[in-house]
């Protein structure tokens, strides 16, 4: 084998594209705990799955797990976490995938990094917004009672900072959107 | 929108096989620096994507600039990329993605824990064997010159060791086989 000829032969984004019907990209959801990132992530990723498209969800509880099972909750942290998050993210659509990332990323800039690594067009930013009362009311893994409670620090709206997109392609209020119309709006923007 | 609901909707495996023809896995190739790793990737994920998988390249050079790029070559920084290696690779698969995994990755312990993660049958260990001497001589980027000259430190078969695989799925002898002929040995184990 010949190790000096350099490396060409790698498959075209336009291969995979024409192959799949669409381009691989990043859909990021932002939001508050209990916004209801998750739950639309699942929503969307059916969606465009039955539209044919190759398409994954990267979910924050799970990839804090394994990829980031290493990392805390501390604001370096979270950076750190974003970063890789954006980075496995960009591998993924390079692949041709659409991407759908559902994580809190309290951080503008951190968001705003990935973005900034990814061709124009093939970043979404998707902003799952709903008013803080409500996240609390719902709270789905009981995270902002123990929040309050003093049992979790640095806790996204309660004890650390949450900073909105300043202009997202996609605001979904989630207060008063069902998941289906949640999805139609986010479909619409990316399709 | 209701928080509440467990989140049981995501696309299972079983449907992506149906629309990819093939199951999500990981193909990961070790070896010396210079035994072809890289080379090989780019073919076989040639001869894959033009066979209709879906099908995507992880590359150590590139990977350490990104994902991994905090880290060093020291024992501990190894396994920790590794392990990040292995849990992107694993997230891929998850996608459907035949993902071909080109690393060094000296240690055996940390290759035994990725296919730990992986299920039965979705980790192909491919031992990209070529002689220390072939892939000195070959030294495609003047690396083991550096390394015999002090400039590098922790070189994996100069200054660091290389645990070869015990039983892996296929081995390639790439100073014996041809770029197409090692392809070949591959494809005929992961189809």
């Amino acid at each position: 084998m010949n190790e000096s000829n350099p490396i060409t032969a790698a498959i075209r984004s336009s291969e995979r594209e024409q192959r799949n019907g669409h381009s691989g990209r990043i859909v990021w959801l932002t939001g508050l705990s209990g916004a209801g990132k998750s739950t639309l992530a699942v929503a969307l990723e059916r969606r465009l799955f039955d539209e044919g498209w190759q398409v994954c969800v990267l979910d924050g509880d799970i990839v804090r797990i394994g990829l980031c099972g290493d990392l805390g909750f501390s604001a370096e942290d979270r950076t750190e976490n974003i970063r890789r998050i954006g980075e496995v993210a960009r591998l993924m659509a390079g692949a041709g995938l659409a991407v759908i990332v559902a994580f809190i990323s309290p951080f503008r800039a951190d968001r705003e990094r990935v973005r900034a690594g990814m061709p124009a067009g093939r970043f979404t930013e998707v902003f799952v917004n709903a008013p803080l009362e409500i996240c609390e009311q719902r709270d789905p893994k009981g995270l902002y009672a123990k929040a309050r409670g003093g049992e979790l620090t640095d806790f996204t709206g309660i004890s650390s900072p949450y900073e909105p997109p300043e202009s997202p392609e996609v605001i979904v209020p989630t207060d008063q959107l069902s998941v289906d119309e949640s999805v139609e709006r986010i479909w619409a923007i990316v399709t």
